[in-house]
């Protein structure tokens, strides 16, 4: 066996003895260890950019689970913050976004933004050198769209004065994507040269859009960021995760250069055997929900998952993140169902 | 050109010179005049228990715009409340329902449940009496899974107890399905005697449901209900709309034998071809929020829906209800377009 990353080499194509795991939101909400160090840290974007603490929180879950990748502890949100548009987060409800500044104010941020988003990149560093090296470190930033609906409706929400906005100022929202575009790709490639080996497009809100506004505002950004980073000379491979894109996943699949697709709970298991044949890694779909709840009905998913989709190239995840209240030995089942290992779990 | 119902004859498979048109929530919300009977009518449910005070907002769409079908004035919820839940409307906040009965309890009130619903067969045939022939009139219940997350929730939400309750009591959530699917099967064919022409079911949470759960929970109780409706000698066609079913629409096209399938919003064009080659008719999926906010990209999208589905049978339709505060003159553009005809909208 190999020291190269069990990760790396899906998203290289190879289908393996059995499919590297990780989850989505590992780091964070369901673990004590976590909400002891939070609340030492205080503010969550405080924490976010504090190299030491940030590391230990992507960390943790590395030491309680054989998870094959840490997913660097940030949020999609640092990007807007960066740009110059005021974030903060709200105890118990969540982001918060100042007014959405002029366009152009945000395009003559562009360039510092990443300077400013430094932190990240020695959390990524400190990451690294700790984890061992079969273990990839998966480094990630938020889909345009979905940054871009934080910052026009302040806050989270059901998107539609977003998806409203999307129609009414077509071309303030392409030239916001366009800055967005610009500044992610900066950011990833930061991320990529601090140690960040895979590099993680989240999307959160791809879902409810038409068809060519779908085209128009996820596929068209998400193919010129990777295409940006590229052009940077980064080799790291991506996954793209169009979260609620339904049937639409497969345009995306066809238009996004990413080596990994991503797919949601409700991944239909003959799309995710088309995208393997088409030379796709996929990743997913595992419902958090089933996580939670636990039980035989999530043994019985999980094999259903890993037979349907094992014998191609194929990540197991979450189809969305852990949700926080994920009982602990849930996450060592599945760990440990996936591996072929028993994961204790200590108090 | 026959007196037979344009909607008729799309859901048989023709193909015609332009698309049947109506919209889904038509009756209501938008209009002026609902919200002056809506202040006459008091309480919601008495509202739609009342036959004159309905047929009046049923009818009301169809003297503003030249819609090809009517929909019957009325709520998904009213048949938990017939089989024994108590449903009540908070203003401004929507729907509550009270403790969630024992099946069994709700089993021994499903042939009473049909006649508890009487109103609304009268409320169809006074619409039937007064719409000119060529005009269908549409009658329709709530998907069994949609109805029971409301009856397990006690109102709307993200649904995400319901569907933990999908994973952590299954046999109890497919007794309850059953008792759903029974009871909206003796109501739809009481609806179809009292004069509805088409029958559709709304399903209107199909989405984030992992495939083998939107198979079980979705996919067979819908075909389950248009079973025991034929097995009545019933003709009119079915129309499901599974909300949100993403790519895994096509197989509730496969499973269900519906003649017409809604698509949401997120439709993608390819799939809604392949239906139609596949023998189905299919409905939607224009935008509520661009139907809401007008403007040239309304026009542009509803000739796009035109010309990738209009070759095949197609329903032009919504891909969800309309908003309520959708102006007027935006429903009269669009409908106007789409049946060739200049639409005047009185003050």
């Amino acid at each position: 066996m190999s020291d190269r990353p069990r990760l790396l080499r899906a998203l290289s194509g190879e289908t393996l003895d059995r499919p590297p795991v990780w989850f989505m939101r590992q780091a964070g909400r369901s673990l004590p260890e976590y909400h002891e160090l939070r609340a030492k840290a205080g503010d969550f974007i405080a924490f976010c950019f504090n190299p030491e603490m940030a590391a230990e929180a992507t960390l943790q879950p590395m030491r309680r689970f054989p998870m094959d990748a840490a997913v660097v502890f940030a949020d999609i949100l640092l990007l807007p913050g960066a740009l110059g548009q005021k974030v903060w987060f709200e105890a118990g409800e969540g982001p918060r976004l100042g007014p959405l500044p002029e366009i152009a104010a945000l395009k003559g941020e562009v360039e510092a933004s990443t300077g400013r988003l430094a932190a990240v990149g020695e959390t990524l560093s400190r990451v690294r050198a700790e984890l061992e090296p079969e273990r990839a470190l998966i480094g990630f930033a938020g889909g345009p769209w979905t940054v871009a609906t934080y910052m026009i409706e302040g806050r989270s929400s059901d998107r539609s004065a977003a998806r409203t906005f999307a129609y009414q100022h077509p071309e303030k929202l392409d030239a916001l994507l366009e800055v967005l575009v610009d500044a992610t790709a900066r950011y990833l490639i930061m991320q990529a040269k601090a140690g960040a080996q895979v590099l993680q497009i989240f999307e959160s809100w791809a879902e409810q859009l038409a068809e060519d506004v779908f085209e128009r505002i996820v596929v068209g950004p998400h193919a010129a960021i990777i295409e940006k980073v590229r052009a940077a000379g980064v080799t790291a491979p991506f996954i793209g995760f169009p979260r609620g894109a339904g049937a639409l996943v497969e345009e995306y699949a066809k238009g996004v250069p990413a080596e990994g697709v991503g797919l949601d709970t409700q991944a239909s298991a003959a799309i995710g055997r088309r995208l393997q044949a088409q030379g796709k890694t996929i990743q997913g779909a595992l419902d958090n929900l089933l996580l939670r709840a636990g039980g035989p009905a999530l043994d019985a998913r999980v094999d259903q998952l890993l037979a349907q989709w094992g014998d191609g190239p194929y990540i197991f995840n979450l189809g969305h993140g852990v949700m926080p209240d994920t009982p602990i030995e849930h996450i060592a089942r599945v760990v440990g169902r996936v591996t072929g290992t028993r994961v204790k779990v200590a108090a």
